[in-house]
């Protein structure tokens, strides 16, 4: 809080004020970083999901970002009660509508239909591969972004054909 | 150290020297958990993948393997090259290593073909989702470990249909 409170020019006490912990503090931080997205119509949903991707990408490749995400979640490991409810509540929801907003956009435009995704995984995937990439295993540099769009395009495609099949028979 | 040396019932002296900081032995206790994976033939790549995901999900949701792993990824993005290359070195190369031997088999056995499939990038996507998931929106329940699979499954339909395609033309 000390380091904060120096780089903010503010009181200590101010900031004890507003967020009562550090992790109060992370996961005010992280949520504002959320809801700074905007989710432009891109015209396709898989011109949505890269844009997407890589905003994901360029957050979590910022070590002040991706190290609060993941310092939040090895506090919800630890007190999952406490924290992990916080994170839950404040993260996984606005993650939940950053996603949702494509999904349905897509399903407007009769690109896929809504039983064919889950939200929810699809979220897990998209942020959980780029958060893992930029903290554990490398960059998330373009390379990887076009292998995790080709990856999720082949699964709409996959599904895209079955259903056609299906209509056929 | 000192909780971890109470619950070892050894002195801290006798952690420090084996492992001179939390980091180390962070990273020590997470590829020793790595290095208990076994990687059964199952017969097929999609059991080998229901297998290795199942154990990922089974690792990360216990606090403390899923907790460190998490704590190892923030410390590296506040030390990238320090931490980071640790952790690079230590778990990527075992995470890799994991996941190329159900790929390797699953080529051996003619079921796709080397470059159809990133193995860096499946290693990221499955250990990633599977963490994001453990602790931060929810639980690595059997639906999601379904829906997972389901996807990769996916993948591996729409690029062997291309391959089928592209040779019958």
């Amino acid at each position: 809080m000390e380091q904060v409170a120096a780089k903010a020019g503010v009181a200590k006490s101010t900031l004890y004020r507003r967020w009562p912990s550090k992790v109060e503090l992370a996961v005010h931080a992280v949520a504002a970083t959320f809801d700074e997205i905007e989710i432009d119509d891109h015209g396709s949903l898989a011109a949505d999901m890269r844009a997407g991707i890589g905003e994901a990408a360029r957050l979590l490749r910022d070590p002040s970002t991706g190290g609060a995400y993941a310092a939040l979640l090895a506090e919800s490991a630890r007190d999952p009660g406490g924290v992990g409810v916080r994170v839950r509540e404040s993260l996984s929801t606005r993650l939940h509508a950053l996603v949702a907003t494509s999904v349905e956009r897509a399903i407007d435009r009769g690109e896929i239909r809504r039983d064919m995704i889950d939200v929810d995984l699809l979220a897990d995937v998209v942020v959980g591969s780029v958060m893992h990439r930029a903290l554990a295993t490398g960059e998330p540099d373009e390379a990887f972004v076009d292998g995790l769009i080709a990856l999720l395009a082949d699964v709409a495609y996959a599904r895209l054909r079955r259903e056609q099949r299906e209509q056929r028979d």
